[in-house]
C-alpha cells in the first residue's frame, strides 16, 4: 500500500491518495466525517477551527460504499481558499522560530515564508484522519481497536490508567480527550491562562491498539521493524518531539528482570503479567495491547514576542504572530490514532495480502 | 541511495549493500575496522565480543580505495559459524520474553526459537556500523561530524555537558563512552553488581550532529521529515525503546515562548542562544547541531529466571540463559552514530544529487 | 519524485498528486489543457470524447503559477459521472476478451465486470498526461524536447522520417499525427472501413527526446537503467503490446560492427555516425536522441461478436459492446510523449537534485 | 520483497541480497549450480567462460536448506580477481561504441573506461540468475513452470513452435538452447564465420511461463502491471533492445476481432481458442501462458575496428578489442527466464502474502 498527501492551508483542499487498499471493503464515510470533527475539536482550539468543519469527498476508488481495489483520493476542502492573496509584495520575510519558515525556505529556495508555511501547517494532517479513519475501519473490522488519549498538558498530568478501552467514552466526550475528568478545570484554566499570557503549551498524549496479531513488523530489517515504523509516524506528526513504546524511557532504568514481561499459558493462549514492551518485542507485534506515547512541543506561533530576523533587511525583527491555538494536544491524540491506524493496516496488509477482502478473510481467519 | 543488510549470528558474516552512494569518494577501510571495532567495546560486553573482532571485506563497489558508483558490498565474517550445529532435534522451544522469540516465530511459522535468535540479535548491527562508517566518512568530507555518548546507565547519570565535542577524546577513551570520568567508578559497580545478580542493564544514549546544512529532510510529507527519519531509525536499533529530538519529552512541559530558539543575526550568519528544537524544525534540519536522545531497555537475555512457556509441552518453563552481556550502552552509542551518519548521508545525497563527488561538490560548495 | 495517479471514468475526476518535483519553477496551466485536448484529438475517437473536453484544475502545490515544493495536485474533472448508476442488479457478468474485465475481477474478487472496467480504462491516461505536461515543462526549461508520432495504423504505414522535428507542425496538425500527409487518405477510409466492420484497428508509435544530457539512467542495477524504466513505462500504456529502444528488433539480426554507432569528436563534441543505440548505451542516455517506439494492439472493445462466458450462468456468450474508440494511435502517441517526459524527469531529478530550480541550475548548467 | 544485486567482473564475487522471502521454503543449492552453469553454457562463448565456473555460496537467510525470514545473501565468487592490476597509469581512455563505456564515465565522473566496465558487464547477470532459481524452485513448487529458447540468431531462425514445454529437453541440451535441432549446423556455421569475420551477432529469445493464476499484477496503477514489470525486467538484460508479449509487434497490424482471445467453459474452466494476448490482459495475468520476446543486439566488443575517440589527447582512435563472446542468445535466454520468475515470484507474493509456507499454501491452495 502507498499512500500520498497533499494540500496546502489555503488552496483548494488537502488530499489523500491510496494505492494498493484491498478491494470489497465497505466504507463508512460519516465515521470519516466523525473523525475529522474530532480532530477538530478539543479545549484551546483557536478560530481556524471554528471556520472550518471538515466533510470528506469521494473522488475515486469507492463505488456504492465499497472499495474497489483501485486507488482511492479522500479530499477535504478547505473553507478559507486565497486563491488571490498571493502578492509577492505582501511577502512574508521574518520566520517564526519553532516552525519550519526558516528551514523549509532554505530548502525550497523560496523569499516568502507564507509559502512554507501554506504546507509546513497541521492542517495536512486533515488528509491522514480521512485516510486514517478508512484504515481505523478496517481494522477494527478484523478485530484491531484503537484509543487516543491525553496523558499531561503543561505540567498536569491525568492519573494512571488501568485500561483506556474502559474509559472511552469519558475519553471523547472530554474537551481534553482525557480518561481522568476531575483534572479537566485544572487544565481549563492553565489553557485560558496560557492563552492571556499570549503563549502556548505542549504536553504528552498515548495512543493504545488492542487485538493486534502477533507477527506484525520484522526483526530482519531496521526499516520493516513494527516499532521503527510507529516512531517515524509518531515523530512524524507536526510538534512530535518524543516517542516511546511501552515503558519508554522509563525502561532505561530497569533492570532485564524488571523489564521482561513474563509468559504464561491459560486457556491456550499466552497471557503476559505486565507489558513493558508495549506490545512489541524484537519489532515484531506479540498479541498484547501495542502503546505509543508522544511528546508534542508547544505550537510554535506565540503572541508573546520571539527574537528573529527579517530576511530582506537582515536586521532583527519579532517573529509574527499568526492566528494560532493554544493548545493541540486533544487534536494531536486523534492524529496519533490515525497514524496508528495506518501503520497497522499497512503492516497487516503485507503479511496477510492486500487484494481484496476475501483473500484476507481466507487467510487471517 | 538503497541499503540492504543480511547475515545471521552464526552464519557466514553479516552483510550491506549499498546502492547509489556517489562514485570518486575515497574510502578509509582502517576507519571501518576502527569504527567495527568501537562496537565491539565497551565495559560489560560478554564472552561473544572477546570472540569477534571485527574486519570488513570489501566485495564490491571499491577499487583502489575508491567508490566508483557501483554498488559497494561490505562483509563483516562470522568467527562462531555453526554450520553443522542445527539438529531439528536440539530445537528450542522455550522462548525468552523481552526477545523476539516468540513474535518473530510466530511471524515467520518456526517451531525452533534458535532460527529467530539467529537473525533478531545485535549481531546485525555489525554491518549497519560498517556501511554507517562509510557514510560518517562522507559526512566528515563536507563538513559535518557526528559524535555519541552514553548518558545513564541504569540510574547512573552524567551531568549536564556543553559541548560533547570539545569532550571527543574522553568520551572515546572511557569504557563506558561517557564524557564524565567522574562517574566511571560507580557505573562499573553498578555493572558488576547486576553481573553478579545475574540480571541486565538499559540506560540513555545521546547522538549529536555538528554542521549539518539548513534544508535536509523535508516537512512535505511525514515519511520525508528528517525527524520521523531519525526516529525510525533510531527506534529500529535492537533494545530501542523511545526516541527524542531536541529537548523531546520536555518540551512537553515547556511554553511556546520558552520552547522556541529566538533567532539572531551575527555576522552575516544566522544564530540561535537556544536549540531546544535539536536541529530540526518542520521536520527540515536548520543548521544548528541534530540533538537526539535515545532509551535502551536493559538487555532481554539474563540468568536470573523469567517465567516461560515450553510450547512443545505448552507447560511453564524458565527462560532460557544464553551467552549475554550485561549492558550495550556504549556499542549502542556507538550504532547510534552509525544510523545518525546513515540518515543524514541518504538526506544529503537526496538534496544535492547522489552520482558523483565532482557533481556534489559543484551543487554543494 | 512519487506520483500517485487515481480516478475512473464515471466517479469525480481522474487525479495525478506528484511528490518531489522541485519549488519555483513556474507552470504554465494552459499548455496542460493544451496537452490534456491532444490527447482527446484524433481520427477515429468515439463519442466519449466529444462528452469530455478536459481541463485541469491545480489543488495544491502551485501558488501564483510557481511551484513551492510541496506535493502537486492535479484533478481532471470527469464530465460523464454517475454516481447513482452502480445498482448491483444491473451488474455485467460477461467479460470482453482482451480486456481487464476477467482477469481483473478475479485479482479484485468482483462479481460485476462493470468496477474492473471503471479504472481498468484509457481515461486513466488524462491523468498521465496532466502530469506530463508538467514534466515536458520542466524538461524544456532545461533543454530537452520530446515528439512523439504516429508510424503506422494497421497495414498502413509512414515512410522513413529523417528528423520528427523538423516535421513537428505536421505532426500536430495531422488527425493521424503522423509526418507524411501523403498517406492521410488512406489511413481514413482504413479507419472508415474498419468502424463499419465493427472493428478497430492498432499500430505503432514513436517518441523521440532531444537535448538529454548523457549520465540518466544507471547500468548499476537493472530497475535503474534508463532504457528498463522507458520499457516499463511504455509497456504500461493501456493496449501496449512491445517496445524497442533504437533499432530494436531489427538489432537482433545486425552484427556488432554493423549496430555500433561510431563516435568522432567535431569542434569539442562527441558526435554519432548513427544512433542504433536510440541514445542509451549500457543502461545510461549517452546524449543522443533518445528513440522509443511502442506497439499498441487493436482497442478490445468491438461491435464484431468475440466468444465470451456469462460467469452468472457459466454459459456462452457474446462479448458485450460498450461505446469504444476504432483508434487510439494519435491519442497514445500523446501519452507516450508523456510518459516519455516522466522518466526523463524522474531521472534528470535524481541525477541533479529536486529541491529548487536554484540548485538544479546551479548543479547543471 | 526487495533485491540489490552487487558485485563487478574482477572484484571478489556477484552477489544477491533478497529481502522479503518466505521462511519455511526448502532451497536445492545443486539446482542454483546447475542454472549458474546453464547461464555460461552455450556455442558461441569466449575465454571467459572457461575461467569462471560459478558456484553459489549461501552467506545468510538459508539454515539447514530451509530458508528462515531473513534476507538470504547469494555469493558467486570470481574467479579472475585483480586486486592489484587498476593501476591509474594504465587506466583506458577510448570507450567502446555500444557500450556503457562513455555514458557511463559521464555518469559517474570516471576518467578510467575500466571502471565502468567492470559493473557494466553480463557478469553481473550471474547474480540474477543465482536469485532467478531460488524464485524458479518457488514457482515451480507452487506449480508455475518456466522455459527459454532461442527463437533467431543473427538471420537464422527457428520455425513455429506449438508447445515449448514439450521440447524442454531438446532445448536444454541444445548448444542454441533452440527447440529445432534441424538449424543448429546452419547457426553453427553463422557464428564461426561471424567470429573469424571478428564481428558478433545479436537474435531473439522467447520464455513462457505456465501454469500462473489469474490475478498477478494491476491495471491500478502503471508501475504494478504485470507487462510493464516484465518489460522493465527484460529490457534491463544486458543487450536487450526490444520487448513484446504475445502477438507483441504483430498486434499492431491486427484488428480487434483478429487479437482478442475469444474464452469459452470446458468443464468449468476458462479456455481460449488463442493466446494473442500472452498471458496479460489489461496488465493483469489471465491464467494463459504468459509470453514474453526479447530483442537482444550483437555483443558491442568486436575484433573488427569500430572508430572512437581517445578522450585522453581528444583525437580518432579505434574502439579497444577485448576478450568477449561472439553470440550470447543461449546464456541470455537463461537470464531471461531468471527475470521472469524473479517478477512472477515478486507478483505472486505480493498476492499472497510472503512472511512464510504456511500461510502463502493457506492462502492459494
Amino acid at each position: 500500500m502507498r499512500i500520498l498527501y497533499s494540500g496546502e492551508s489555503h488552496m483548494e483542499a488537502v488530499i489523500a491518495v491510496i494505492e494498493g487498499f484491498p478491494a470489497g471493503f465497505h466504507v463508512d464515510v460519516g465515521r470519516i466525517n466523525r473523525d475529522l470533527a474530532m480532530r477538530q475539536d478539543g479545549y484551546g482550539r483557536g478560530d481556524r477551527m471554528k471556520i472550518e468543519s471538515d466533510r470528506v469527498e469521494i473522488y475515486s476508488g469507492i463505488i456504492n460504499g465499497m472499495t474497489i481495489g483501485s486507488p482511492i483520493t479522500l479530499v477535504v476542502r478547505n473553507k478559507d481558499v486565497r486563491r488571490e492573496s498571493w502578492n509577492p509584495e505582501d511577502r512574508r520575510t521574518i520566520p517564526r522560530p519553532g516552525h519550519a519558515d526558516f528551514a523549509g525556505a532554505t530548502k525550497y529556495g523560496l523569499d516568502d515564508f507564507r509559502l512554507v508555511a501554506e504546507r509546513a501547517s497541521a492542517r495536512q494532517t486533515a488528509s491522514w484522519v480521512a485516510a486514517g479513519s478508512l484504515f481505523t475501519q478496517f481494522l477494527e473490522e478484523i478485530g484491531i481497536e484503537i484509543i487516543a488519549f491525553v496523558e499531561s498538558i503543561g505540567d498536569v498530568k491525568t492519573g494512571h490508567i488501568e485500561d483506556p478501552f474502559v474509559l472511552k467514552e469519558k475519553i471523547e466526550s472530554s474537551p481534553f480527550r482525557i480518561p481522568d475528568p476531575g483534572i479537566e478545570d485544572e487544565m481549563k484554566s492553565l489553557v485560558d491562562r496560557t492563552k492571556e499570557d499570549g503563549d502556548s503549551l505542549g504536553g504528552v498524549f498515548c495512543v493504545v491498539a488492542r487485538g493486534c496479531p502477533a507477527g506484525l513488523g520484522s526483526y530482519n530489517h531496521p526499516d520493516r521493524r513494527l516499532d521503527a515504523m510507529l516512531a517515524s509516524a509518531f515523530m512524524g506528526i507536526p510538534s512530535a518531539k518524543g516517542v516511546e513504546i511501552g515503558a519508554g524511557f522509563k525502561s532505561a532504568g530497569l533492570t532485564g528482570s524488571g523489564m521482561n514481561d513474563g509468559m504464561e499459558m491459560h486457556d491456550g493462549k499466552v497471557v503476559r503479567k505486565t507489558n513493558n514492551a508495549g506490545g512489541i518485542e524484537g519489532g515484531v507485534s506479540n498479541g498484547e495491547d501495542i502503546i505509543v506515547r508522544c511528546a508534542a512541543k508547544p505550537i510554535p506561533t506565540v503572541r508573546r514576542k520571539i527574537p528573529s530576523i527579517d530576511f530582506n533587511t537582515e536586521t532583527p525583527a519579532d517573529s509574527p504572530y499568526i492566528r494560532a491555538d493554544v493548545c493541540v494536544l486533544p487534536a494531536m491524540s486523534v492524529i496519533g490514532e490515525s497514524v496508528m491506524a495506518t501503520v497497522l493496516c499497512k503492516s497487516f496488509l503485507e503479511r496477510y495480502g492486500c487484494d481484496n477482502m476475501e483473500l484476507i478473510r481466507r487467510n487471517f481467519l
